[in-house]
């Protein structure tokens, strides 16, 4: 669902006023890659041998850049870029940016599997920013999984993460968070449908943005 | 965003509680294949050449069937069909069996493009599976081209087509319609848009639970 919300995202951002406005866009959704999460951390299956595989027939369709619609996937950056020609749009480095540019000053909560943050991805990105950061504790951490694999993952509906979701933004608030990283491609998700509004940055939102200028089309309404 | 909608529809569908329970998904995404409608009705550009260089691109990543998120490209089916081995799921024969089952005994309106109507391709569909039909007279295909084309291809704000739209469902009501097939792939991202509660089939979800079927995957909730 975070792929489709990526496409979704793409098409909805770029200037068009026709069909053939829009990018070429090549998809190969594979959600049997595996879990990324569970290979950083507890040496679950090495997913870049499947990650290897969907790379090369994006590149034999003819993609001119790769992205990948999630965050914890970029922990394997360093191993799949030497795979391809094809430039990478990291969406860790485009989303610390608009972090810095959207939310000057302010302090920002990562939220993201342990995986993302165990891996620091963002930390150091925001770091190299110049973005001020909280991470979540323990018991905000396995929250957040609960929410992303029991619940968004799983379909199950929205009011089932509605309280452990506003009591993880509520903690991190009073602990000085000021704005939101939503660094789980579930989490956009999770706040849509839940009707949550937050100042905060979606890494997807800002990934389609920024594939939309790299093949040279115009953003909506900027 | 027709192709986004399906996707996003096949995930939906499909009775999966966590990722690797999903169907592998391989999209080209291409709104450069020349306007279907054109080439039908107006000597427009044959949009055949640009689908047979998706369909290679589709097949060479691996895939078991073919969909297309495009009512009026099912007229040139009988062109595609020779040049790949897979078999095509057709979104007009298993909308026309939904219209079928979903609504027995009742009368369709055909929702569709200049170019769809024209190519007959859901009367033949309707007439196969014993369902009764009413087509647009000329001024609601006027109004549905203008809706399709100018606002939802166009991005235009809803409210912009709200009015011409509940016409043509309240003049088609008038003369017999008691279901509406949503027989372009904009029509049920305008629906949604336009939050119109209706008696509709919409071809799009038909084809994903189609693809969910053939998959060998269960459907949620069925």
């Amino acid at each position: 669902m975070a792929t489709a919300d990526l496409f979704q995202k793409i098409v909805a951002h770029t200037a068009a006023d026709q069909d053939g406005g829009h990018i070429r866009v090549y998809i190969d959704s594979n959600a049997s890659i595996p879990d990324r999460t569970a290979a950083i951390l507890s040496g679950g299956e090495d997913p870049v041998p499947a990650m290897a595989d969907s790379l090369g027939k994006l590149e034999a369709c003819g993609a001119d850049c790769i992205i990948m619609p999630c965050n914890t996937a970029h922990y394997f950056l360093p191993r799949l870029e030497p795979l391809t020609k094809l430039p990478f749009l990291s969406m860790i480095r485009v989303a610390a940016q608009a972090c810095r540019e959207r939310f000057p000053g302010r302090t920002a909560a990562i939220l993201a599997t342990t995986g993302t943050l165990a891996a620091g991805l963002y930390q150091g990105a925001l770091t190299a920013e110049g973005v001020s950061f909280l991470e979540p504790d323990e018991g905000e951490r396995t929250a957040l999984m609960e929410i992303i694999y029991q619940g968004v993952k799983a379909s199950a509906p929205p009011e089932r993460y509605r309280a452990p979701f506003l009591s993880v933004i509520e903690r991190l608030t009073g602990r000085g968070a000021e704005c939101f990283l939503l660094a789980c491609t579930e989490l956009p998700l999770a706040v849509r449908e839940l009707g949550v509004d937050l100042p905060a940055v979606d890494p997807t939102e800002e990934l389609a943005k920024a594939a939309v200028r790299f093949c040279g089309y115009g953003l909506r309404g900027g």
